[in-house]
This record gives C-alpha cells, structure tokens and sequence, in this order.
C-alpha cells in the first residue's frame, strides 16, 4: 500500500466512521449473531498475497460490524462508558503515525514530556493535591497506565516493595521470604474485580472488607483489620479505596479511611477509574475529602472524558517509590540521565515499551477545554437523574441506592426473578443493554448514561423499552402490581427502601 | 468538533502521516531539544475553552515534532524496530472508532472472535505447532497481550499457580506461602531487562544464568542450575528462553532447554519478540527446533510485522492453566458461557480490559499478505548483510558475532573507548541512531535494519557517516590504524576474533 492508497483508504475510513457515528441510533446495540459466526465466515489462513484495501473494508462491513456491540451507542447502558470521541481518534492517529516508544526520555522527547504536561494538566482540573503534580517542587507526578487494572498493581508491588525494605532496614536479620506472606492488602467487599486480581497476581492476600449499607468502606471497619491482622503475626501494606464502586457507584470516605492508613503506614491507593472524572467539576471535589492522604491516585480518561481506551491517568507522591521498584538497568538503556522531572517512564509502568499515549489525551483537552468536558459530565449526571424521574413515576420500580453520578439502579419491586426476566429479555431483544448487580443482597439493574452525545430523547427511548418490558413481564399474574408488596412480604424482604 | 469538522480534522491529518512518511529522510533522526524543551514551550494549564483543530495541528508541527526521536526513519538502527504502515494505521482508527473492549465474547463478539482468528493465521504462518493453535481439538490458543514484558509475567504467574496447585495437590499439608518463595525462575544473562523485571514483578528469584560465549543458554546449564537449586531445597518453577537476544540477537537452543524442562516439569516460555516473526519465513524455522516443547510462545508484531505497538502475539498449549490462575468472577461479568474455543480473553491477561487489538493485525495482514510480510523480513535480513559486507571491507572495523536477523554488532579494533567515542559523536551529529551493547565482555555497537522501507541507498548513507566519523576518531594518533594491533595486544585483548 503506498501513500496515494493510504490516502484513499484512510479519507474512506474517516468518512466511515463520522456516518458510523452520525448513524448510530439506526443500529441494535447488540449484534444478532451466535458464538462462532466470524471463525466460520472467515478463511482458515491468512492470504498470500496483498489484498485491496476495498476488500477489506467491504469485510470490515459485512463481517466485522454485524458483530460489535455498541459500546458507542445512546442505547448502551452497561458496565461503564468507554471513551473515544473526533479528537481522540484523531491523537491515535498521530500516535501510530509516529510510532515511537518512550520507555526513556531520549526515546522520544516529546513523548515524555507530552506526558508530564497533560497530567499536571490534567491533575490541576481535578483539583488533586499539589504533592501529585509533577509540577510541585516535590518528587509527586503522573504517568499514563494502560488501564486501572495495571495502576491497582503497581500500587500494590509498590508498597511491597517499600514494606519489605521498610522492615529490613528496622532489622536487617529479618528475611523477606519471611516478610511477604504476611503482607496483607484491604479494600472493600464493593471493588472491581481488577483490584481481586491485582492481589492474585501480585502475590498479596486481597481481604474484601464488608462495606456499610451504602457500599462504602468505613474507616472503623479498616482500623479492625489491621488490628485482627496484627494479632495473627500478618503485616498490613495496601490498602485500594474505591471512589465509584462498579456495582453502585459508591465513595469510600477518604477522610475515614486516610487517617488509619496514615498511623498505619500502610499505602493508600484509590481507584476513581469512572467516577474521579467528575472532581473536574468543583461541586463533586467534596466526594475525594480526605485524598490528600492518599500515595496513589487513579482515573480513566478513557472511561469519561472521551480518550480512546487506553488510557488510566494515575499520580504518585513519590516518584522514587516506583524506580526503587521497578528499576532494571541495561547497557542499551543507558542514555542521557534526567531528574525525577523529566521521568524515564518505564520505571514506573509494568511493561518495558509503552505508546505515545499522551498524544490523545492531548487532543481531547485541546478540541474540548475543560468546559467542554465539564458540560459532558454535567450532562450526563442530570441525564441519570431525569431516567430516575421517570422510573419513579412508575410504582413498579424502585430506584436504589440514590443515582450516583451517570448510574441509576433499580429493580422491580415484584422481586429478584421478575427483575432478572426483565433483563434477559431486554437483552434478547438487543435494543438497549444493561447488565446486573447487587444492592443490599437483591438483584438489580445498572442503568449507567455512556453515549458522549446522549440526548434526553435517547433516555425516552431507552425508558420506553423498560417499561413496555416490564408490562409483559408483569403480566404474569403472580407478579402483578396489587400482589407485590404481599409477595415480597412472603419472602421476608424489605420492599420500603425506596425512601432511604 | 462535529462530525464535518472531523472529517476535515482527519483528511488533515491522513495528509500529514502520507506526508511524514514520504519526506522521512529529510529529517535528522534524533530531536535538537533539551530536556525540558516542551514543558516550557506549552501553557501550564489546559485550555478552558474548546480549540480550533487547525490550532492543535500547528502546535503539533511546531511543538511536538521537534521534539521526536524518529524511530520510523531509515537512519533509525537503535534497539530493534517498532512497526508501524499505513494499514495499521487504519487497523487502529477502525479499533478506536468502534472503542469496545473486549473482556468477554458478549462484549464485542467480533472482537474475541477476529483475535483468535488472526492468531490461527499467525500461528500457522509462523509453523508453531498445531497444539499452540485455537484451531486444533485441544484446550491451546492465542491471545493478544500489550507487549512481550506481560507475556513473560503472565507465563510467569501461571507457572507460579500451576506448580503450587500441583505441589499442594501432591502433599495437602504444605502451605502455599511455604513454597512460594522457594519457588525459582531462569532466563540467561543476555535476556532483555522486561524477563529480569518479571521475576521482580512476579515475586520470584530470576537467576540469569551465564550464556556460552555466542550468548546462548545452553541445556547443560540449565541442568546443574535446577540440580544446585534442588539441593538448597528450592523449587524450579519457569523458565524464558530467548530466541532473539536483545544484545546480540542469539538464539537459545529451544532443542535443549526443552527436554531438559519437560523432565523437570518447569514452564518453558518462549520470548521471541523481535526475531520471531523471521518464522514466517521457512528458512528460519530451524532456529526455534525444539518450540514443541514450549509451553507458551510470544512474539512482537509490534516489533518486525509493520503492526503498531501494541500487539504481542502470545500462545500457549493450555488456556485453562490461564483461566485457573487468573478467574476473577463478579454479577456485572456475567454473561453468554462460552468454552475455551471462544475465550473471554479477560482471564487470559493482566488487566480487564481490552482493546479491539486484533483489528489492526487483521489489515496488516491483509494488506501485506504473507508473502509481503516474508518479503520485508527478507530485504531486512539482505539489507544487515549489505551493511557487515561494507564495514568489513574496512578493516578499522571489527563485525562480532556473525549479523543475526536485521542486527549486525560491531566495534573499531581500537578498543572500546574509541568505539564509544564513535558512538557518542554520531550521536551528537543526530543523523544516525545506534545504542551500545557489549559482546564478550567488550564494548561494541549495534546496527539494526529498522524501518520497513529502508532502501540500499539508506544503509549506504548510514555507512558512510560511520565511516567518516571513524575517520575523525581514528586521527588520534594511538588509535591510527596501523597501532590497532600493537594496542589491543598491549590490553592483553584478542583482535583476530573476525574471523570465527
């Protein structure tokens, strides 16, 4: 393919997907096919020789698309959002373009210092303490992580690390074969699955700690941990606060949870994957009180702020906490020495190479300002409250806990079985999707606003599907409206929650 | 920026990468900037208002690409390569367009299915055997991991798993935390600093046993450091094998390394990232003899395949030994159960989520097709030979070892201080760029093929500024050529190694 071709192709691509954007709501957000549609449509080897880029992009039509699930759709409510938007697309672009690797700052000069500028940037809008922006006088700063996955990690071999040193450097007889089993990690019983598996692959008891009725982890609830911990020989070290659980969107009290981290000396990591983008916002900041006892702070701008997965912004107090860690030294990476300013950045990541990330992080704040994705978050929070409007308007539901920033649980009040029918057929018909959770030991529904460019007549839309639904599951008539109450009753359920 | 502005934005922006690409010589390979250049150039606060596209693309050509070390240039010889071409280019807008991620089949079906047929067709091309394919009867397969770092720690943490089970299966009363830290892991010295940073990752003791004087790990060694190790009461657990060395490109004989694990019953893991992809071609087959015995397998295409970072290609014969090690389960994931046919690639890597990766490594390889695939390794392999042929017509230079792949060492008979000073001031100059590596406890420089349309001409005119440079430091009048021998005998150094 030569540039004349690439030309073409990418003009053709670019206009592919503005349409695929501008066309979105013609199209099911789940795709209509069964596992193992692509393996059977497509050829067993690859070609021998070149194909036409028409080829490909027919196939990319015809094979590739009937099976996506639109997570780019106004009718996609499950999980989380994921981000992309003109912008970040286009910061890919440039990124794969250039394709360099900035694992040091020779590497790629501006790869790195792109970095460090759009995360103070970045760090500033979110109101995050000084000591995490690079640009403090400390040795605070950010870096761009693959995921929230990868930050919980490495803020979990960090404290390892610093624990272990710390204990031997108190004794020095002590082994750290020793030390390491005992090593213990904390969050909540609400967290994302990442965070169970961080614990997994970092070699570190995870303990998910009950949270209170409103899925948040207490401060006293910690504090008897350590305590319970200390007496049985083990050594507290980690600890992940969640600001925006995934079931519920819950806060962690930080206020609570950073003092007893502090006497402690245990690291402090919070995951605000989703939910930390809204602190650009001033009137959300009171949500992160206390996150200045924090060590290590995580959001994904990928999740929403309209960055293309991926891209996990996470700062440090101490840059040295991560090369004292991560560091390993070769003669082919041995260039010019810089300061913890100006970071080689593979020591602080789990990968050796790492992309040119920033690029699209850039672009997005650029083509945006923060106004721009500050109405977004704005938007989509009063989104969520305008689909709980409706759906208490309706006596067959029951929104809880509270909508928390773009999620709204609910569930019919008829029950666990009624709710998960709702769902499955909700799902059969692949207008809208949702997925499940738990709220107080019930079933529920997540019903979170994704779409960047969600209109209120989308949550009409979305609203409607849910209600016609739910008058054919209701239909039934041992779950009819007048026989709810009783039913629930007949269980031992509480079904007065609604006003909490 | 709506969808007009985009499709102005991106046309913009197709031109410029066409652009970039066709006028690549023009440029010096390495940016004149200081450290801190950009952090001074750009404003320290994002911008609050939305901008102008035009505005972030001047800034692009004013700000950013001064400041970029051109790893895509033909003067470009340091390291080993990272792909990039204009079909993956387009892989990657269609992949951030559509911005799923791939955590499940039901997140995306096309996702997880396009992945494990890329990989069917890579594996095939690269002739692994049928049990490392999703396409054969049994439980092997292929998933597509971020870079060769997470393929060596995952193989690690699933061997980690794996043997703890058995032992505990074997003798129910140890404790896991009993063996863990017995548990011992083996590369060679010549591995790259990612597989010395698994082991720091993965919580386990990496042993970087002494390669033979062609840098390879041989089978004998690999013996007595199980047997040493069995006798202090430690437990072999994983072991890397390189096939492609970062320093000198040499190739562990898998033919030994392999029974000798097999019998020990150790993972052995496969690090090809770089020279891999020579498997496409059949010629090169015989240096991974022995892959049979592998139990996981990863090359780069990120690397020598024109497929942007990141896509490293890994299988493995047991994708249940994954799933084991790495299952996580929460309401919210819980969706359609498929079999290990149609992975839900989350429990086959470190993070959760995923992008549509196999996108970009579908166009590349469409595009190319494999004989275009083979025919650029091949010119590159052609290109290296051309270039030890020019210098060892000179005899100031000495090329050692044997050029392996698109690599070729080498270093001025004057010793290692004039070789570094060579190397020092061509980089200054910034015309060409090379990193340092050693060989034989000496000093030398590597030269390697990087960019996919190098021509003749190219490695003439990198030849000709190391010629020259050697001109000036060879003015000094101990190191004037007729003095090289006399000097190095003075060192008590072996100089006639050129011949080997």
């Amino acid at each position: 393919m030569n540039a004349q071709q690439f030309r073409e192709f990418g003009t053709a691509v670019i206009d592919l997907l503005a349409d695929y954007v501008e066309n979105i709501r013609d199209r099911d957000v789940l795709p209509s096919v069964e596992p193992g549609y692509l393996l059977n449509e497509l050829p067993e080897n690859a070609p021998e020789q070149p194909e036409d880029w028409k080829d490909v992009l027919k196939d990319f039509n015809q094979a590739i698309l009937p099976g996506i699930t639109h997570w780019q759709s106004p009718r996609f409510h499950a999980f989380y959002p994921t981000g992309t938007s003109y912008a970040s697309i286009i910061g890919s672009m440039l990124c794969d373009g250039l394709s360099v690797v900035g694992f040091s700052w020779m590497a790629s000069p501006a790869c790195t210092e792109l970095e460090v500028v759009t995360m103070n940037w970045l760090g500033k809008l979110l109101g995050l303490p000084e000591e995490f922006l690079n640009s403090s006088s400390g040795p605070g700063g950010g870096v761009i992580q693959g995921s929230a996955s990868e930050a919980t990690l490495v803020g979990l071999l960090v404290a390892k690390d610093k624990t272990v040193r710390k204990l031997i450097r108190n004794d020095s007889t002590i082994d750290e074969d020793i030390i390491k089993p005992k090593l213990v990690a904390y969050t909540s019983d609400q967290c994302n699955s990442s965070v169970e598996k961080a614990g997994l692959l970092g070699s570190m008891k995870m303990r998910l700690l009950k949270a209170d009725a409103d899925g948040r982890l207490r401060g006293e609830t910690l504090k008897r941990a350590f305590e319970e911990d200390r007496e049985q020989g083990l050594i507290p070290c980690y600890v992940v606060a969640n600001l925006g659980t995934t079931g519920t969107c819950a806060f962690d009290p930080l206020y609570e949870l950073g003092p007893v981290c502090k006497e402690a000396d245990v690291w402090l990591h919070v995951d605000a994957a989703y939910a930390g983008a809204a602190f650009i916002c001033p009137e959300y900041r009171h949500l992160m009180k206390g996150v200045e006892h924090a060590d290590s702070f995580d959001i994904n701008p990928h999740k929403w702020m309209n960055v293309c997965f991926d891209c996990s912004a996470m700062w440090v107090k101490n840059g040295y906490d991560l090369i004292r860690a991560f560091d390993v030294q070769r003669i082919y990476l041995d260039d010019v020495q810089t300061d913890i300013k100006i970071p080689d950045y593979r020591h602080w990541q789990i990968p050796l190479g790492r992309r040119f990330r920033a690029m699209k992080l850039w672009t997005v704040m650029r083509i945006y300002g923060a106004e721009g994705l500050r109405n977004q978050i704005r938007k989509h929070i009063d989104l969520a409250q305008y689909f709980a409007k409706l759906m208490r308007a309706d006596d067959r539901f029951l929104v809880e806990p509270e909508p928390s920033m773009g999620l709204v649980c609910f569930r019919l009040k008829g029950g666990d079985t009624i709710t998960k029918k709702l769902l499955e057929n909700l799902t059969k018909k692949r207008k809208i999707f949702m997925v499940a959770g738990t709220y107080r030991d019930r079933y529920m529904i997540r019903f979170v606003v994704c779409y960047r460019l969600t209109r209120k007549e989308d949550i009409d839309y979305s609203w409607k599907q849910i209600r016609d639904e739910a008058d054919c599951v209701c239909t039934d008539k041992i779950h009819k409206k007048p026989q709810i109450a009783a039913i629930d009753s007949l269980v031992g359920r509480e079904v007065s929650e609604k006003s909490k």
